[in-house]
């Protein structure tokens, strides 16, 4: 059965959605807004059986919509067609496909193409575009200009990646200076499906290149990454429209968020861990080495990961502290003596370790807590 | 290791947090509060090695921290104490030493016993109770009253438990009736473990005695109920403090949360439903048997079930639909023929069949919608 | 990346599988081979982008591999092309572009396509076919004609699907007499995704069809099906070869798997369950009513529920017993009395719930223990 | 309810297990024996409320039991008795409580006592042994010599714990050559709940003392390991009985199983491989570069890495091959140029990354294959 003619009406209209455990549920990620942009989450690069992939354009859309994702863009190959014996080559297939199922599921479906070429440049992702069909062309240079001519923006995908680079080195080539000079790239994949590039990392900061983050998936997204979640970019944008997204892109406003870390600048990441955390218990009152427990919550999906950053000579705080994603927990303040006398301010510093800034950089965040330890008679 | 006086110190200030999958975190349990009221989560019927549990008092406490409730009684019998070859007879004991660990961390420890009689009058909780020891007495009646005469309130435990009712039918007897009549107990037992006694719910609703549900649990939640939440009772309480639950269970300001089910009555469970849910679309633009998709957000832990009540000649609404605990959902309304042409509000009533108001009823719910559609051409 | 031509290489040659929660690994259905024949696990009923499902057919291949699976055929419909915009119809393409891989990976590939006609007499998979494009035909007379004169097995699926019988209710109509009088119908669907036709599986019994049931899946498995496994078909075959299973549902060699429940004759079900469970204990001795466990063990993916047929005047054996898949459990066995003096070989009749062998009709199997009981003095 | 004597009853005879989901039920845990050996999985090192446990004693073995164990101690410390106020110090009940409860499930319960002193020499457990109260003694040296006396083993618990080593070293003292060299001890924790000692791994495999892994918990193994499995000393026993066991480890048959790497000598852990790996194809035949799948079957509960030893010149194997637990593989063996041209048998050597046989040391396991490639023409 399931001709699509009487599909949504079964799905909907009988009893038998209690039978199946995952249905057309989405379920948001929750990585709040920050003070001035709302926390976009976003996937650049994936594909379809228009070109390698093993899924149909909606199916895309409909998964996408499940992870709480904000917007995707199809990626298919503009020079790789294995699927050519049975699809003729449409360019502009997949998104004149998936557009509709986009628009009513209120998910941002951005058009899409893989620039496919060796390395260098290697493979360039081009999105915004209307045309994908015009990028069919000789030479690299000309399908980005035509690409960015139709007013797309182009990033260098996977640039680390064993198949164009064996030894797993990212290089960045003359081709690249050139794309770099005149403009005609915007960004770099930091993370390309399981891999992280922490060189990349750094040319993304020192260049003032966006920091993308994309899964590059064929199959469905669970099949390759079981219970994981994909990459995701985290857009931080004005408005939650393919215009917001692309303007944030423009100005450099992203961050990376896959396998618990999250890869940006401090001005993103600071507000992004600030609006995550609360903390219940900020007045600590304690009789000698007693200790005092301080309550803390984490509303987000991201379990932060806190390292003291120096030792304090009075009083003692947590080396660890694990905030796990979703709950409440508690840790412990106390001095190191009985007979400590202390009431003061405490602004603590801790390194967030899987907030990164930088290929070797952690986000540091000061907590903060009225102490007040009295001496044990 | 694990010597309680280093454990503090090596579980929070060294790093090995990081691989223990479970530590001592807390999860709320997600039912919003309603107008009026805080929406606490208690279990007020528990056991600890103090009578038969297999559990020491400090773990009921921490175990229900992390579990996300409000607040517990433990409820060691009076009259069988199997551990006593090992553990000297003191009924007070659970509650003193648990009292400071439940203060630290910010859950209510109701101090409580189980008067464990034959039936009738079978079982009975006496909860808010400052003395346990002076529930020892030769007769139940003396029992109930010296529970009573601290201030405690009673509450008959498992009322169909084939335990004492082999057929497993809820006996009403004499023995209640005098309970009743001289305003000896305040509840009953709707739900005990994983029993659920119908005939009591109407006893509840007719008689006015509080609505209960409780786990009785003798060993660690999880052991027995494996990932299943235990029952839970609701108080809807004006403050969140031993006193506010008392008053609110004298006021049976309460309702049981058990198995994806809420048993309560409608003036609870109407704004429950309320809080827990978000329509972000309200508005229908059709045209003819088009279909227009609508929008909701469940933000509880709830799951709940909606039937259609009834049926409209003109607009098809789904039958059934299901809001699935934590997530956002699409479903759709149409036209029943082409040449419709409507411009009008719909207020269509649907039975939320978890939310259970009697033996044989469920809330009603009316969605409202601003529905137009234009015929077809 | 992920150019099929690199694809291999990286997976394999790569650490980074350990990263991959759910990578290309398959898990057996442990389901007991029973004397004289192999138990193989089928799915006759699937779809590709090549009718109006959303995957690849390789993709298809890869995930009933994953789900250990011994064979499947993908069942495009003939009639029903909603693609064909992007894909230019050839009914055979599927069962080209996957072959292949199925041999590669050892699963058997059997070609199909479904005959898609308005009721009656509705949608027919004919299977083991050599050219789908044969198929296409003015009358279902011909198309199923052309299916059988290529050697092809017919069944009709999901005979009450409300997308063509409104009220649910499974009829048979005179068409479906010819087909089954000229022998042109060889089973009928008694599991269609997730619904199960009763009415359905006593006509199989009654006129000696091969009781099927199947997935009828369009998306991923996963998609539609979460954490449940997809119905599927039970062929008991003498050969795990695509001729095996022909013969096998020739003969009426199948049974059909869903929902932890399996619909089938006594022939088979009565030796699938023996070969499922070992009983470590089968001798008794008890002293008065003192308690002897038995235990047993459950090697297979099924769990039995079990529930007493009948009452013993002296020995009391559990009303219910659940034999959860994969797992060794006890069970207490005990006289009533306490000066019970027996000894002797019981056979105690239990009705297993969830193996059905018509419409109302369980499977009964006689546990055996020699009981010894002294009395207590 | 849940009063004792009411509870099998209950919990057999009525039909509420199908309720509840994690119920009385054993899981084995799949690490099969070896030539000559029953591999034993044993903790010999837990607390109960007769120290500083959250647990009684019944409880210990009933989740050991559903754990999957074959053998567990029970030793609380005779030296820190926090709940004395509560439970009268004997150092024999929950050996006591729990004998008749590990006789039924068939849990081998051995007598245990945690003897608690300062460093050096620290806890030491002493297992086998028959009176506890005999061991409370002035010194450690009577304390441990009245438990060898009585027919006891004696192991060195945590050597490297940081509450007696707060640098996390872990220390050989004087007091511990004494122990050596009397033969007062047969072993050390390698492993105790979440913490490895690699540099006592080597100890005992340079002085031939017993490898130890024990859980040493104190609550429920799930409130702190969460869905991880807790530490087990694998036993090579010629019986699954007490005396086995102690023979064993006096023989130093011993391994330790957590997080998912297995401590232990060659002679253990390379049949350990071998019985829980299969090959179906040994036989490779590919022309030119073309790949051959291997196809590999894990019957174990433990995830192996291998990675490949070397690199041959002529075919290219895989450099990392993870073998999943209970699942078949496929991985990919191929000629490096097209006109290859091999006909003989390969044995290559991989390393078992998580089968560690020395501080530094893995585990090497040589895979045979017969490769025959013919050029591509």
């Amino acid at each position: 059965m399931n001709l699509r003619k009487y599909f949504i009406g079964l799905l909907f209209f009988a009893s038998f959605l209690s039978l199946i455990a995952q249905p057309n549920y989405r379920v948001e990620v929750k990585i709040p807004d920050i003070p001035g942009y709302k926390t976009l989450k976003c996937d650049f690069h994936s594909h379809t059986v228009f070109s390698d992939g093993t899924v149909w354009p909606t199916f895309r859309i409909e998964e996408a919509w499940r992870d709480g994702l904000d917007a995707i863009a199809i990626t298919d190959h503009i020079e790789y067609q294995p699927h050519k014996d049975y699809i003729p080559t449409n360019h502009n297939a997949a998104y004149e496909i998936g557009k509709n199922l986009a628009k009513e599921l209120g998910l941002i479906l951005i058009q899409g193409s893989e620039i496919t070429r060796d390395m260098p440049p290697g493979h360039l992702n081009a999105i915004f575009i209307t045309d994908a069909n015009a990028l069919v062309k000789d030479t690299w240079k000309e399908a980005i200009k035509a690409a960015v001519d139709q007013g797309g923006l182009v990033f260098w995908n996977h640039p680390g990646w064993r198949g164009q680079q064996p030894d797993g080195v990212s290089r960045w080539y003359d081709e690249h200076t050139y794309l770099y000079e005149n403009k005609l790239i915007t960004g770099i994949e930091v993370v390309n499906s399981i891999e992280y590039y922490p060189a990349v990392f750094e040319w993304c900061l020192e260049k003032n290149l966006a920091i993308l983050g994309n899964s590059d998936i064929h199959n469905p997204i669970n099949f390759d990454y079981g219970k994981n979640r994909r990459p995701i970019t985290l857009v931080f944008a004005t408005d939650r429209t393919s215009e917001g997204i692309k303007e944030a892109i423009i100005n450099r406003g992203t961050a990376v968020f896959y396998d618990g870390k999250i890869y940006g600048e401090e001005k993103y990441l600071k507000p992004l861990f600030n609006e995550s955390i609360h903390f219940a218990t900020t007045d600590v009152n304690n009789v000698g080495r007693g200790t005092a427990n301080i309550k803390v919550t984490n509303n987000s999906d991201i379990d932060f990961e806190l390292r003291l950053a120096g030792t304090d000579e009075v009083i003692r705080f947590p080396e660890f502290i694990k905030l796990l994603a979703g709950t409440t927990m508690m840790f412990p303040i106390r001095a190191r003596k009985d007979n400590t006398d202390v009431n003061k301010k405490y602004s603590v510093v801790y390194a967030v370790e899987n907030l990164i800034t930088g290929a070797d950089k952690n986000l540091k965040v000061p907590l903060e807590f009225n102490v007040k330890v009295t001496p044990k008679k």
